[in-house]
């Protein structure tokens, strides 16, 4: 009894993950009652994203133009390398602000169970990439868990006979965690990690 | 740094509501990755339900015709009209399957704060329809609380002298509910409104 178009947008909203029918449906009835200027904003910006944004040419992060906005900026330090599964990750590194060297995505991470190899991901890409450069050091910022650990274990034995300075992100406690809540993984890790001061 | 196109993905989505910054990331990081097809339909849903879905010309409730399927149902008892504030209203008790009358869709509450009055309702095309149709009791289906009540007691005021027959939803203890973590106000209205076995 619902009207087909209103059937039809919750059917779309509801592909959209963590959103499930009852959210799609509040989402619709939002669209309904916004301004008609705010649906054709979205509209047109949903259809924006898949037509000008693209990979870019060399790291593989996201760009509306050929090169990404961190390959173009002469700024940032060109020795220093750091390669991250997703473009969600990277987007965290920055916001840190403390890193001002270059990326490279993969795109993924290594997961024999779901079939995906290092042809699945942006590996021969960073070999090439790395042949005339001028990186000296490869920071491996995966996911500390077991594919991320697989992922890094797999390209230090890949990138370390090159010559290059391999360095992994630190694992140990979160700031303001609390010892007596942390895991026994991240815990063992955090003593084994342990720095002298 | 972020690409313009995603920027701007990511500022409509989370003008929706219940979508904070992060969450409209990672829905705009799906659209990215879904097939173009899913992002050209959610594009064109979006628009037409603001093209093609438009109130009731009788109801109000949400219709792509002139006159919504409730209305144009000659099955359905015109005797019974059940009012309720929004059209998620009438799609919940729809979902019961219990009713087979008409329905009015006010479009919002009395609330003297937010400056909205009977004015600012569909109430006087309540009064125009009731004219010359064969309703002979209307259900006041508003939300059980101090808005809902309050415009329930004045749609009773002014329908009483009708010569109508008018009721309001019951209030009580939820199916499945507990008495013990019932709230005062529930628990006083159900012993109120107890039944006679």
């Amino acid at each position: 009894m619902t009207p087909d178009p209103l059937n039809r947008l919750v059917a779309q909203l509801a592909k959209l993950p963590g959103i499930g029918e009852k959210t799609a449906q509040r989402l619709a009835f939002h669209i309904l009652r916004a301004p008609s200027e705010y649906a054709v904003d979205l509209s047109l910006a949903i259809r924006e994203v898949k037509e000008k944004v693209h990979l870019c040419a060399r790291c593989f992060s996201l760009t509306d133009t050929e090169l990404c906005g961190f390959c173009r900026d002469s700024r940032r330090d060109e020795r220093v390398l750091c390669v991250v599964e997703t473009f969600a990750d990277l987007m965290a590194l920055e916001r840190t602000r403390e890193f001002k060297g270059r990326y490279h995505v993969l795109h993924g991470v290594l997961s024999p169970l779901e079939g995906i190899g290092p042809d699945q991901l942006r590996i021969r890409e960073l070999l090439e990439r790395l042949g005339d450069s001028k990186v000296e050091e490869i920071i491996l910022a995966t996911n500390p868990d077991v594919e991320g650990e697989a992922t890094s274990l797999y390209l230090m034995r890949l990138l370390k006979p090159l010559g290059l300075r391999v360095s992994r992100i630190a694992q140990g406690l979160p700031m303001g965690g609390d010892l007596e809540y942390a895991d026994q993984a991240t815990l063992a890790k955090a003593l084994s990690a342990r720095r002298e001061l």
